[in-house]
Parts: structure tokens; C-alpha cells; sequence
């Protein structure tokens, strides 16, 4: 039954934090309780096929180095990539993977040729994930890869891109919903633009706009109870992506009414590109009430393009676990591993050993975040400092029952003069040195 | 009449593009006409107080290098310092100006002496303005120097400091509108955080929310018909500030429902600091609706911090002001000047002479953005490239007539496969090196 | 005799600044005659082999978007892509072009294969560079995108892959001389690391060290006379790159004691991302006496990966030329354009309007540099500013006839109490504006 | 005896990591044994004067936000200061103090009361220094703050700037070695640029090798065997400081004949704007002999200037401390922590606690590369991947008895076709998570 590729490897199990084995969990623990809940229901891990399967391993400067038995255009080989693929998920138990459509099946000559493949390759891996327990956290079309979207997918100024890429997204939601995923991501790559001299941000905006609400009604009309997505990134590929951060997503959900209707997938790289940390980003669409799903891969700190490397902060991961407790946990979200090996990580194991390295930091990040909040360790400090709101007058300047020329007498009346306190930032950073 | 500090230094006069008088104007000439309107009234320069009169020239690692005679905490210290101030702008020939009110007046022990501070630094301006005819651009309030400031104003964890602020932004807007200024701006330099740790960013966007409609409820209340302007900025001082850039200050509006009250003011340096480019931010916000005003000074391409210096760079500024004339011009705003003196520039005439300098390079870049409309260099190719969607399938899609299963329907009935055209950035930035 | 691909193209000629044809130089004029020297014996200029005739459009998110006829592995397009590459810089009348031996041939399936393969194809560039006149700038061997390559080349922990490497810049060097190459290139793009983990720095520039001593040493020996030229970048592909920026570029060349025999070939591109201003590296190798050549291509200052965009900001340029005019010029060096067309520019006219539109702002650059020398415009107020350092006392000081000791009395004795100067540095930058 | 500053805390001493007191140390136990050496002798901490007592909480858009009883121009109140900076040096128990002169004395009117007051402080600190067995690690001159350095110290166009710092830099070493100071720093804040337009960096580059050979020189025959220490930045407050990185202050030794005279200190913040690791700066200063010592703390990620803020995050600092401990751990070097608290944290007991919490994270980190030197956990993988270069064909080719004819003869004749192997990097990220 088993593909050979990982030699002769067996179920990677947790055998507990002094484990020297690195075929071995030593902090995932999938029915470990944490605040209550089973450690694979908070984390819900999802491996993404493209970097795992696809990806050749180029870079700008660089072809491809791996070289994996299942490489090729044919429906054959897209089929063994689905046995390895599959294979994988099983050996590492996790309980979740997403795809693009362009992982899956070689492109086909025309549109239908390309659905016609889609459709047989979920029909396979229907029967894996049956076979496995493997399920599918979220699905994404490809609107960024093929030539044709080159200057862009919704925002092309060729509406027959716009067309093509709303009949692709609607196969892929199609897809999506038959195989009983849980979300639907849209991440647009290509949804910006090179230079402005070509370009009418406006109007770009206005298509982006119309895309996004054809598709939340499409998703309401044939029933998919999924949530969709949006995966904010600053730039690369293009010169400027309208989906730059959470900020700007948020305004252009509110903008177009759908800020109800659709959440972000948050990337750790994504955010650094941004000029942010991750857990600004999460902290901020948990504001906004857009919170939804994280992909858990890092950047490098000194490179300027997205390295999506498997993440090994600990510390960091902490207070990104921090933010996604704080917002509730996920719901339909979960964490993803849009991560590739580095291009030089050549063996099979590498594949096993970077997903197991960034699950492990995964579940060390979630028990402190966990009991950083069982402690109250930064909540009750935070509740102090913001306790003089709690006063009768406080919250009726907060509630909008006083006006401008009403605090202003009260200043003069009270002469008002506040004092500074400590915001004690590094007793409160010592404080998160003790949980990690 | 005159203060003396500038010598025997005249007015300075445009001489045409040949002048090598470095004391005169070379391309600024103010009742030219450009597309129709005087350049005075396209570019409605303002020079700011703070940068010219009151900064001492310090940075992070070394003090004060300016020795001004007006430098010290009397009133009589801050009327001379106002004497320089419009003996300068009167030999510019700027139209405008603009402070916050720490510059203009010391600061009292407390707010009812500060209040009665700018008060009467107030009447002096009245004074000087009249006699001049120079006027005000916008005035704003500077809620960032002072400690109590240190962990917000309007965002701060007491809520007396939000008094304190909304007393303070009170008694500004008043003093705007006394002296006829067009906008009143916000920058939140201390909006923002240094830690999330002890940051309850949900409660701090909300306290910012209500301070801002309070601030535009007060305006109508009282009758000020300039704009409210705020000034987005990613971060510095704050590690985050909340106002990080135009697409995020949109989505803040649209959350409080004032996208229609305020509008952004725009400087090229916060635009680098951000991750965009200065038109960028121009255009976007005229996309969206809120294009204000612009302070024109730039940031080092290679230093991550503000350094405000005045702008240089001809074919960036006239791609700028290929913005600002899309968007229809100004209406109240202009172009301010939030630059400083290298603080090794001490004699008196690189005050001058920076500000000449800046001027030029707008005058030149305005004369080239308005040729590049007048000849349609730019815009007649962008109109061809979205000709397409002048169609009426492509306008149904747009306008919502079409699902996404119409959509896919017709993308397999008429065997669509889009064929890509060449985006032509080079040819353009080729035209666009025809103008500057 | 045409290869077609430029349909019915005719060659390009200067037509002068008011020239409205795109396919016309406006400023580039080769005879003319710029501080005594022609401007084409100025500028020297090269086109890439690489980025314009072998690249496919590709990014890290996408793929082929160019279809050019002579895509493929076989000799015989080989040959078809060095017609239409000498067609070019007919039709562009450059003087120049530049390679690496991976773009010219199809690679072989051993060392022999490979190496025959290039000879070929020198033997049939031979011909093309009598027919045309077209001179050879540099050679190169690409020792980074084959995967051999993926953990460097003189760098690799594999000796094996030293050796290859070796063998192959002998052959590279040989073409190179055989073609009258002027210069011979390396750039070192795996010469670096992805993580320290797995990283003995020290062995590997000690590595780097003897290979570079092994070609300066076989260059002599075969009496190749041309220069050979390292090109600093940073990062990317790698995280960190040995020859990081020109500073460090010098420091691994005089561990190796080859300051005297190796010079640097320094791209604007690769100088922003290391967190310099292009005239800065040019400066700085010009005072180290290592000024070789350049790569004029620009990177997008808000993008984080090499863009290699053609230049188009003049006043930039001009400041560039105006460092290599004050080291005197190019010797061995040129001005090659290692510069790609955005993925979308797929008209084979693009090509043309690309170099045309980089090539007039170089010549922009170059008069107004020249210009500003002529005048000395900026040496003047330069030779002023440092003028203190005349005096004998200074020189003694400066010429190492001082101790501390001594100065320390003299300071004393004197009572020196230094006083700052203006650094003018506004009037110096409304000065160069009076130039560009 | 008490200065009753820091009320009523006693001595700050090791509880062990269950520890839950603030004001405790968890992990940092002078006395416990790593690697056979007590941990204080490994970690040399030093509390910097600056940051601690004389920085009064300004950033570039806000004042003072400290109020701290001995700010103030009098001798007097430097001597109150010089009270609590030894009392929290005791309660810290930290071993080492460092200083610049600027920070401990007001400046006089002339040269000689400024050295007057100096003479005078060291000779109280000497008392204090006897008094409680309290080190020093390093002194400085502060060139950089004062109005006179604005345009460079060794670097300035004014000779007499030149002087008066040497003048400065004499009396400064003289202090440093009569308090038995173990280094001497450079830092050159000002020995840069801010624009080329006005400056000639070959002259000034002379001007800072004849400054630096000087002081050698003085070193020496005063006998002073401390280190001279370089500390690179790579901008801020200049555009651009000379001593950019470590690879390029190696270079500038080179040419001035000073690589075996002057180490570097390392500041992490420094690495990181200048686009390094921390490893990798201290990597490479081992790499080529020049380690010294370092400044440990961190720069935020996301801001683009110096935050100096106290480190916290162990993984991070256990890599640093790793590539210490390869070099042989410090020498006259040490663990200083140029750190300043957030301007928010008021409290004087937030400098105990910023201290303690920067001090634990480093025993942490030190313990934790301890531990995979003594596991061979990082060395024995690294040995192994460069293995191949133990053959004496590999080592003939790197040491030079081979020539590129030879090696390309040899890849020929044994038709070598090198394959390439994992760099298993996430796998040794993975043994890094083991530790840390």
C-alpha cells in the first residue's frame, strides 16, 4: 500500500519532550487537553500540497533541485503525487490539507479540459480522504501562475480574465463544498499592480469588489457553509497587492458591504512583509471581527521576499497563539503550513521532519499561550491599566454622551492635569519569559 | 520693519529657468497659468512652523545645533519668534502657513495658561496676517511632545488624558477657524503602541473612533467649514500607529462612519515609511474618495526613519502632481512643507533656500504632470487598455447582471482563453521622460 | 538577412531631445562629443545576453509569459537566439554585449558536452562580432542555477563541486579572451548561505578566497588583459552573500591580498538592497581604488528582491555618472544594462523602447554630469569646505607627524574651541537641480 | 548608605526558574559552572551609564519622560547620579559598568573644564569602585552629541574638530586606564555622511585611519593594555556611517594596517539595521579574527532605528551566545547592555527588572549553547557536510597547489558530475528547538 518514498517510515507519534528522535512529536500531542479542548481541535494543522508536492524548488536564480518521481503533465502522475501526498498526511496525523487547483491536475488546453481534470482528481482524492480521516481545510484556485493572469484576475483590464477566473473559482468552490472543506481562501497574487502609469486603481478596485460579491453569493446560493477567506499580502509578485494587510482588507470589506461575509487567512510572512508582526495582524482582525485562519509560516527576518519557511520561534509563536486564544480560537479557521522546504532540503524525511519541527513549535506556543491566560498573567495587568474607563464619566465620553465642549469645561472646571504611569513593558516581557 | 535675521536678503522673485541666483525662483512663478488656473492657486504652498522656527536641530544622538534669538519660553521670545516666521514667508511669497500649537506659544503650568498662551499668540498671527495676506492652511494641535501624552492621547489607558486632548483639539479648531484656516488636521503620533502586551487595541480604536466624531460634530456645531484632515503614518514614535496609511485610515473611517466627514493629508515620507510610493497613497486615496491635502517633503530612500527633508526629485514630484490633478486639484488643501534643515544647514538663508528649492521642483513637476493631462500622454493609452470593458457583457458583469454560473457557463459556451497583451510599462515610463 | 523578429524595424538614430518617435534615441548621440570624449566612449554600453533573450518571464509566482520563437534546448535555436540578439545591437547600435555561458548554449549532460557546446557557439559569436562590429564587455559563468550549484560553487562543502566550478570559469575566461572580452565577471549568487546551522563562514571564504586567487593567477598565465570584476549583492538568492556590497568586497579582497588585481562591477539595484544609494557604492569604490564597471538596472525602492527594472530617473543617474567621472571614467569598464522587461512587456518592441529609454537617460545623465564638472559646480564649494585642512599643522596631523599627545597640548595651549559650519547641504541639492 | 532611589529592594539574587519574584533572578547563578567556567565569567554583564541614568526619555517627537532626581548641570548632581548608578549595580551584582565621558560630567565652557570635571568623577568612581568591587568593562567619548561633532569628529572638514576629539579621545583612554578599564570603544556616531554632494569619503576615510592609528599608538606607550574596540552601525543619526558592518570596519583595518590592533563590538540592534543577523556579525568577526565583544540589546524587527531595547528572546540569543562561545568565548569582552528602558517605563524599579529580565534571557541563552557545544549537537552535522575536503586531492586544490588548468584537467579525465546533498537545515533547526 505504502509509495516507497518515505523509505521505511513509520507513523510519527509523540513520545514526550525528552525525545532525541526526530521521527517524533515531543510536544504535539493531539488529545493532550489545553484550556479544556483536545490540542489537535485548538491547532487543527493542515499540510498545503503546492509547497510539499509541486514546487520543483526554483528560486529567481535557480531551477529545480528536487527531483521527485512524480514530476510531470500527466493525470498519472498528478495521481501518485495524491498517493505521496496522502501518505504523508497519515504518517504525520494531521487532520487537515488545502490545494490550489493547479497542484492537483496539469492544466488542460482549453477550460473545460482543465475542469474535467479537477473534477477527476477530486473524485480521488475523495476516496483518500475517506480512506485516511484526511480533511480539507480549505480550497483556492490558482489566479496568479498561468500567463493569462499575468496583469492580474479580477482586476485585469481584459474582462475575459475576469471571466475566466470567476468560472475557475466557481469550479473550485464546487470542488471545495463536494469535498466537504471547510473554507474557501482567495489569495490574489496578481490583484495589484507593476506600475501605476497602466493602471486605474479605481476602477481595479470596483472589479475586485463585484468578484468577491459574486462569489459570497454564489456561496449562499448552492448552500456552501464554508467561511471565505482573504489572504492579505503586501506585494510580490506585483509591485503592490490590493490586499496589502488587515487594515486595508478590512476597509475594502466595508467598502463593498461584505465585511460580514468574509475573513482573513493571516501569514506570519505575510505580516512581516507588511512592516508588521504576526500578532499585530491577528490582534487587529480580531478587532475588526475578521479573524479566521492563519498560515504558520515564517519569514526571514532579513530577506525581503516571502521565504515561507516552517516556523521555530517559539517565543513569537506564543504570542500569535496568545492573539488567536484571546479571539476565541479558531472556528472553521485552522493552521496551515504554507511553508516549503528550504530548496537545498532534499531527502523524503525533510519533508516529515520540517512539518513535525513546526507542529512541535506549534502545541509549545499554544501551552503557554494557554497558561498565560489560565494566570491571567497579562489580562490582569492589562484590566488595571485601563480601570480608570470604568468610572461613570469615562464611559459617558466613551459612549458618545458628552461633547468636545463638555470635556473641555470639565478640564478647565476640574483643572485636569494628567499624570504618566509606567507602561512596565519589560516587566510584562519577563512575565511572557516565564511561560516559554 | 524688518528682524534682521535674514540680512538684507529681498524678496524672492521668480528669474526663469536660466537665474543662477540661488535666492530667486527658477521654475515658481505664481500668476502663470498652468492648465488654466494660476500656479499659486494649483500648489498653494504652506510653510510649517514647527520644522523652520522651532525645532532646534536635535536628533536621536546629538542636541541642538540651531542658535536662533527667538530659541527660550517667554511670550515675548514667541512673538519675536512669529516676527521671523511671516518676515519669511512674506519673502517667499508663500501664501500659507501652518502650526501646531506647541510651536507658536510655551507651554503654561497648566491648560488654562497654555489655552490663554494661544490665545494670545492667536491675536498676534491675526495681526501679522493681515498686514501680510499671508493665510492659514491648517492648524492643528500637538498631542505627541509632552509625557502625558507618552502612551496616547485620544487612545490613552486614563481617561483624563482623552480630556485633556479633547480640550486641547478643542480650543485648536477654535483658533483655526478665528483665523480662516482651510483644514484642521490630525496626526497621531502617539496613536498607536509600543507593546501589544499591555495594548487593548479593540478599546484604543474605539476611543479613537469616538474622539474623532466628537471632533466633527464640534466643527459642525460650530460652524468651521474646513476639512478635518488626518495625517496617516505607520509608525515612529509608536512601534504601530494606528493610522498606518491611506487604506487603513479608510477602513477606520468607514468603521465610525466618517468617510465622508474627513479626508487624509499625505506625505511622501510617511508614504516610503509605509512601503508604498507617494503616489500610491495619492491615488489611492482619490480612488476611495478622500484625497485632502499633501505635505511635500520626502524620506531618504535608505534611512527607516522620518527624515522630512525637502523634496529633490523632479520626476517623482511630477508623477505626484499627476495625482493630485486627476483627482480634480486641491479644494481646501495644499501643499505643505512638514520639511526641516538638515541640522547641519544653520546660516539663516538655508532657510530660504530650501524652501526655494523645494518650491521649484513642485512648479517643475506640476508644469509636467499638467502637459502629460493636456497631451493625454498617459491616459489615452490607459483608456485603450481597459477599452474592453466598455462592452455590454463585461459592463453587465461589472454592474452585478451576472452570477458566477453565467458567468462559467459562458466561459465554456464561447470557449474563452484569454490571450495576453503587453502591459507597456517601459514605452510609458519613455513618455513619461519626454515631460520632466 | 533579417531575422524578422522586429518586423520591419529600421535601426534606431538620435532625433534629438524633441523627438515624438519611440523607436529613436533623444539624448543618446555616440559622436557627440561630452568634456572632449565621444559620448559612446563614454558611456560604453553592453546589453545582457541573459535577461533579454533567454529569460522567460518567470517569477516566483508564475511562469513563461515571453513565446519566443528560439525557446528550446537544441543548438540550432541556440544559434537563431544569437541572430536575433546581434540584430538587436545592430539595431540599437550598442557597442557592446555580455553573457554568461548558460544562456548561450543548451547546458550538456556532461562537463565535455557542455564545454563543446559553448566553444560552438563562441565560434559562431565570432562571426557575429566581425560582421557587426559588436565588441564583447564581459564574460561569465553561471555557477548558480544549476542545482549542483544550490550550495555554492567555490563556496560548496562538496570539493567536487569547487572543481567544476573551476573548470568551468577556465573555459569561461578562455572564451572570454578569445572573444576579446574587455573584463571577465564573477558574481558570486550561491556564494553565501541559507543558515549559519549548517555553515563553517571561515572555511568558505577561505574557499572563495583561493579560487579567486586561481583565476587572477590563469588569467596572468594565458595573458588575458582584460579586468577581472567581482559584483557585490547582498542577498538573494541566499540569505547572506559573501560579496555582501563593496565595503565588505574590499575587506575579502585585501585578506586575500588581491586588492590590486580585482575591481568591482556595481549594479544600482544591488547597491539599494544592501542599504546603499548607488552613488554611494560608486564613491566608495572610487576611494578604495576599485572601481571596475556597472550594472545600471534599478531596483523598485519599495520592493524587497532584485527588480532589474531599466533606469528612467535622470537626476539619480546623473549622480552616478558624476562619481564615475570624477574616478575618470571607465577603463576596462561600461555601462551595461543587466536589466529585464516587466513580464508583461511581450511585444518584441519592447526590447527596443526598454534599452532606448535606458540608454537616453544614461546620456541625460552623463551631459549633466559632465556639466556640473565643468562648472565645478559642486568641487568648488567641496574644495572650500575642506580647505581648513591646508594649513601645515593639519597636514602634519593628517600625515601621522602628531601624537594624541601633541594635539591634546596644542588644544589646551590654543584653547580650540571649534565652531560648526553650515553644510549647505540644500544649496548643493538646488545646485544639482540646476543641472538635470 | 542607601539613596533611597530604589526604596526599600535589597539585592537581587539567583531563586531558581520557578521563581515568580520580579525582582529575582530565574536562570542567572554567577557562581554555577558552564562548560567548567562560572557563568558570571562567561557572561562579563556590563550596565551602560547612558541609557540608565543620563537618557531622560526623549524620542524624535517627544521630551523628557523621565524625572530623575540627579538631572541636572551641576557636579553635585552627577555625583548623586554616580550614587544610584553603583547602588544598582550592586543590587544587580552585575560585575561591570561602562561609560562615555559625556555621560557622567557636564560639559564645562572650555576643553579644560570639561577634562577638569572628568578627572574629577573618575576619581569619585574610583572610590565607588573600590568601595563595591564594581569593574570596568569599557569607556568612551561621547563625539557625536555636542553641536561641534555635527559634521563628524576624525571625519570633520574642520581640522580642529579633528583635534579637540583627539584631545578628547587622549583623556578619555587616560580615565579608562586608570579605572583598570578592560576595553576602549569607538563608536562613530558622526563619521559618516548625510549627503556626497559635500563630501570627499577618501579624505575623510584617511582622516579616520590616522585618528585610529593615533590612538593605537597612544595605547600602546601608555602602556593601557585594554582592547580598542570598533563598534559598527550602518547609519542613524549619518545616512551613512563608515563603520557600516563588520565586514566593512574589517576592510577599513585592513587598509589602515590596524586588523591585528582593533576587534569590533557587536551590538545586536546595529547587525540588524544593517541587514544581518546577530550570529552572522559575530560569525564573521570570528571568521576574521576581529571579535571583541558585544552590546546585547535587540532592535525591534519592524522599526527602521535604533530601539535599544533589552533582549528577550532566548532562541535568538542562544544562537548568539553559540557562535561566543566557537570564538572561545570573551577574552577582555564582555555582555554589555546598551539598552534603554521604553520611555514609558517610569517606575525606577523597571531598570532593576529590564536588567533582570535581559540578564536571565542571556543565561538562558548561554546555558542553552553550552549544552550543544558539549552534545556536539550543531559541530558534529557541520563536520560531516565538509568531510569531503579532508581528501588530499581537495586539500591540494586548497591550499594552492593547484591550478585552474589542473582541476579542469582532472574534472575532464575523471568526468566528475558532482551531485548534490540535503543541507537538512530544518532538521537542524529541529536540534536547536531541543535546546532552547
Amino acid at each position: 500500500m505504502s509509495t516507497g518514498f518515505f523509505g521505511d517510515i513509520k507513523s510519527v507519534r509523540y513520545e514526550g519532550p525528552d525525545s532525541t528522535n526526530p521521527l517524533a512529536y515531543r510536544f504535539y500531542n493531539p488529545d493532550e487537553l489545553v484550556l479544556g479542548k483536545r490540542m489537535e481541535d485548538h491547532l487543527r494543522f493542515a499540510v498545503a500540497y503546492w509547497h510539499s508536492f509541486t514546487w520543483p524548488g526554483g528560486d529567481p536564480f535557480g531551477g529545480q533541485t528536487f527531483e521527485r518521481p512524480w514530476f510531470g503533465d500527466t493525470m498519472e502522475l498528478a495521481k501518485r503525487k495524491a498517493d505521496v501526498a496522502f501518505e504523508m498526511f497519515s504518517l504525520l496525523g494531521v487532520p487537515y490539507f488545502c490545494f490550489h487547483d493547479a497542484d492537483v491536475r496539469p492544466e488542460g488546453d482549453t477550460f473545460a479540459e482543465s475542469a474535467a481534470r479537477l473534477d477527476e482528481i477530486a473524485d480521488y482524492f475523495a476516496g483518500k480522504m475517506s480512506a485516511t480521516g484526511v480533511k480539507l481545510l480549505w480550497g483556492t484556485a490558482n489566479l496568479f501562475s498561468n500567463r493569462r493572469y499575468m496583469a492580474g484576475a479580477a482586476t485585469n483590464p481584459d474582462p475575459d480574465v475576469f471571466a475566466y477566473a470567476a468560472a475557475t473559482v466557481k469550479q473550485c468552490i464546487d470542488v471545495t463544498k463536494r469535498l466537504g472543506g471547510e473554507n474557501y481562501v482567495l489569495w490574489g497574487g496578481r490583484e495589484g499592480y507593476e506600475t501605476l502609469l497602466n493602471t486605474d486603481m479605481g476602477r481595479e478596485l470596483d472589479q475586485m469588489g463585484r468578484f468577491l460579491s459574486m462569489v459570497v453569493d454564489y456561496k449562499h446560493r448552492i448552500g456552501f457553509k464554508g467561511t471565505i477567506l482573504i489572504e492579505p499580502k503586501p506585494q510580490e509578485p506585483t509591485k503592490h497587492q490590493y490586499d496589502f494587510d488587515v487594515g486595508t482588507v478590512y476597509g475594502f470589506l466595508k467598502r463593498y458591504g461584505l465585511e460580514n461575509e468574509v475573513k482573513v487567512n493571516i501569514e506570519q510572512g505575510h505580516a512581516i512583509l507588511a512592516g508588521h508582526s504576526f500578532e499585530h495582524e491577528l490582534a487587529l482582525a480580531n478587532a475588526l471581527g475578521i479573524f479566521g485562519s492563519i498560515d504558520m509560516n515564517r519569514n526571514d527576518y532579513q530577506s525581503g521576499w516571502d521565504t515561507d519557511q516552517f516556523p521555530n520561534n517559539v517565543p513569537e509563536m506564543a504570542l500569535a497563539y496568545y492573539q488567536i486564544l484571546l479571539s476565541g480560537g479558531f472556528k472553521t479557521g485552522g493552521t496551515n503550513f504554507d511553508a516549503k522546504l528550504r530548496r537545498q532540503s532534499l531527502d523524503p524525511e525533510d519533508l516529515l521532519i520540517a512539518h513535525i519541527g513546526g507542529m512541535d513549535c506549534c502545541a509549545r506556543g499554544l501551552k503557554a499561550a494557554a497558561k498565560m491566560i489560565e494566570d491571567k498573567a497579562l489580562s490582569a495587568p492589562l484590566e488595571a491599566r485601563y480601570a480608570g474607563w470604568q468610572t461613570a464619566e469615562a464611559e459617558a465620553m466613551l459612549s458618545g454622551k458628552r461633547t468636545l465642549e463638555d470635556i473641555a469645561a470639565r478640564v478647565v472646571r476640574e483643572k485636569i492635569e494628567p499624570q504618566p504611569k509606567s507602561g512596565k513593558q519589560e516587566y510584562l516581557e519577563n512575565i511572557v519569559n516565564r511561560y516559554v
